[in-house]
């Protein structure tokens, strides 16, 4: 019998309650233990929980009792996750959890307390909920050079912008109706600017390259300034918009890695990824391109993510499982302005067509004019070819100088 | 250093060897160990390989050497691969394979013996080539109750079937293409009459349920009966055709477990999966669905993953990785004759049309007529409600006693 204790009993904590309960026998088979849950950490009373008895508001229970060995830090935010996480490290019990935001954020440091101490730090469940990624880039393609990673890594931002898509609805109300459904909160900013999905690049970027990438290093765009034209022209374009998380590794060792909307082909994996659903593509030089698909959050699917790292670090009590990054600063990650691709502009000019058409060729160098139905008439919109962000930048500041109004500028993927 | 041994170097074999080579710093990080190749058995000579020294064609060489801890078995078929794997295994040397023929015939026994020498018996590779489904299953889902798994299984039969589908190739000039691109071989009938798959979805039944499931007691269809009329038919219906290898645990813990060509609604995850791409949706009670997607055969995806089991081996050379199921007889199975589900039916009558409906009626209930572009006068199409099996057939034979001809019967998948 190992002792187990779960600290928060929010939608993911109350999930790995019920999780742990319902499934007592299958999980012992697969521990080749019996789990049982010692404490749930609450600062909330939960007096009618069929667990009543094991709640407590003292961290200090569970830090010092030798017979808890794993830790479920399902509490979410920096802090004090941090401080417990570190403190039951030190104390040599394993901790797992779904909190993305202190992985991506302190990941490097706690996994190097958790090796000096004998202990685990898995985190399955802090990206793609209960689809398992984690494990299979790190065991799976443990014999493949990974190229590129790019997903769909968070659930609310694609609800929207499936439903701007599908039902031409505004951004203001798929995110109220996401906000009604549940999938977004009353405050969405880490949702809808990308803060979220640039944790879970980070954490999987760390993971792959082996060296921690801080989100502070990391180009994040949100998608609250896409519009339904925007749409309608990558439509025309022969895709759809969707908030893309992607790494690449360079020739020179650095990455290349942002969180922003991109226009997508209608005929690629993670153009039909929809709702609330995750999808992220793993290209290996080995295996090619491997799509994982799945919910990305929900209280039960993230839950049993937790839990299979219970069961892992279980059967692992003695034995490490091999999962590590080391420290790293900004300098593997390439600076923004200086990765390149083609871009995607929208602009509203009284300048006559012919001569705005040359000043952006000029600018620009050819580029594809896109068309839609019922476009304003000094409204247009196209696609460049490839160029360097900081050239593009310099193209948009002389239209702008010339009185043009940008209305749009997205990337253009190559997914 | 570890020494291991690759026992055959055809497609898969050569495509371990070249991974093994050209990931050495890599493989040597994740493995804790350097791994170096020892042997690489084969009946036939390669003097102009540069691995021309390690070739033997006596299997003694290797299962007498006590330096090789790990082998990689990657011959195909079931002799001798079956009585090489068990001498390996008996000498407490660890298997890692690609080849599901075997671990679909002889599974519980080979894990068993691993068990019994404390050996490992890997398998990664057998299903999806590329795609990671084993590992996933068996520890990320750990906390899960897996109602069921569905998959195309197989990239030969996805690609006839996507040419017919896209491109109104018939089924033979898509086969021949297929065996002219190397996507199929010179005798095809493992692939088109559903064997292989048949092989894998018994592998994940097995791995899932904890209990073998033999393929013979498998309902397993191909598609080589599939006509283009079929085709278009089922996308009237608003879907379309694909091989499917299907298990679903029952209230009464039997398995429904059948291969067949299935009619799936567009919006399906797994209609989406095309070419020689494989697609496998494993549904937890706790996850949802997950979907696993990638290319499922060819040298390289299928040798990373062997690859990727020969670092797992070698870094659990003491102890054991938990994959295990026990032996079982047919009685696990649901008889076919008893399952139920719906079915498309396509038939050629002379009777006039009401009299033909009213006995349709008559015999299947409320059925949906499907139309199509220029069909035959005399030809019909519809879709039945869940029905036994037993009594579907009972049905046909009365139509074809009146005298119509059955052209087709395809089951509706309920994905």
């Amino acid at each position: 019998m190992v002792q187990v204790a779960v600290m928060g009993h929010g939608v993911v904590g109350s999930g790995v309650v019920e999780v742990l309960s319902q499934h007592v026998e299958s999980i012992a088979k697969r521990a080749k233990e019996e789990i049982s849950i010692k404490y749930i950490l609450d600062i909330r009373d939960f007096p009618d929980s069929p667990f009543a008895d094991k709640f407590t508001k003292n961290f200090e229970d569970i830090v010092n009792d030798d017979e808890v060995k794993v830790v479920a830090e399902v509490m979410g935010g920096v802090n004090p996750a941090y401080e417990f996480t570190k403190r039951c490290l030190l104390k040599g019990k394993s901790v797992v959890t779904s909190n993305k935001e202190l992985v991506a954020t302190k990941g490097a440091e706690l996994i190097k307390i958790a090796k000096e101490n004998n202990a685990n730090y898995l985190f399955e469940a802090s990206v793609g909920g209960g689809i398992p990624i984690i494990r299979p880039i790190s065991q799976c393609l443990a014999a493949n050079d990974v190229i590129e990673i790019a997903g769909i890594l968070n659930g609310t931002t694609n609800f929207i912008l499936t439903k701007m898509i599908r039902e031409n609805m505004s951004f203001d109300d798929a995110l109220k109706m996401a906000q009604q459904l549940g999938y977004a909160e009353k405050d969405p900013t880490a949702d809808v600017e990308g803060h979220d999905a640039c944790r879970k690049i980070c954490i999987l970027a760390s993971l792959t390259y082996g060296k921690h990438v801080y989100p502070e290093f990391v180009h994040t765009k949100g998608i609250t300034k896409i519009a339904l034209e925007d749409v309608a022209y990558a439509a025309s374009w022969g895709g759809v918009i969707k908030l893309i998380g992607q790494v690449k590794k360079l020739d020179d060792d650095k990455l290349d890695i942002t969180v922003e909307p991109m226009f997508i082909e209608k005929n690629s994996q993670l153009a039909n990824v929809d709702d609330v659903f995750n999808g992220i593509l793993v290209r290996g030089d080995s295996t090619g391109d491997v799509v994982f698909y799945g919910k990305g959050a929900g209280k039960l699917p993230t839950a049993s993510a937790v839990v299979a790292d219970i069961i892992d670090c279980v059967k692992h009590l003695k034995a490490r499982k091999y999962l590590y990054w080391s420290d790293s600063t900004d300098s593997i990650v390439k600076p923004y302005e200086e990765t390149s691709y083609p871009v995607y502009i929208r602009l509203e000019s009284a300048i006559d067509k012919q001569t705005l058409t040359e000043k952006i060729k000029a600018l620009f160098g050819e580029v594809k004019f896109l068309a839609k139905a019922n476009a304003p008439e000094n409204e247009y919109s196209f696609v460049t070819g490839e160029m360097v962000v900081a050239e593009q930048q310099n193209a948009i500041d002389e239209l702008e100088k010339n009185g043009i109004k940008i209305l749009s500028v997205i990337r253009i993927s190559d997914l």
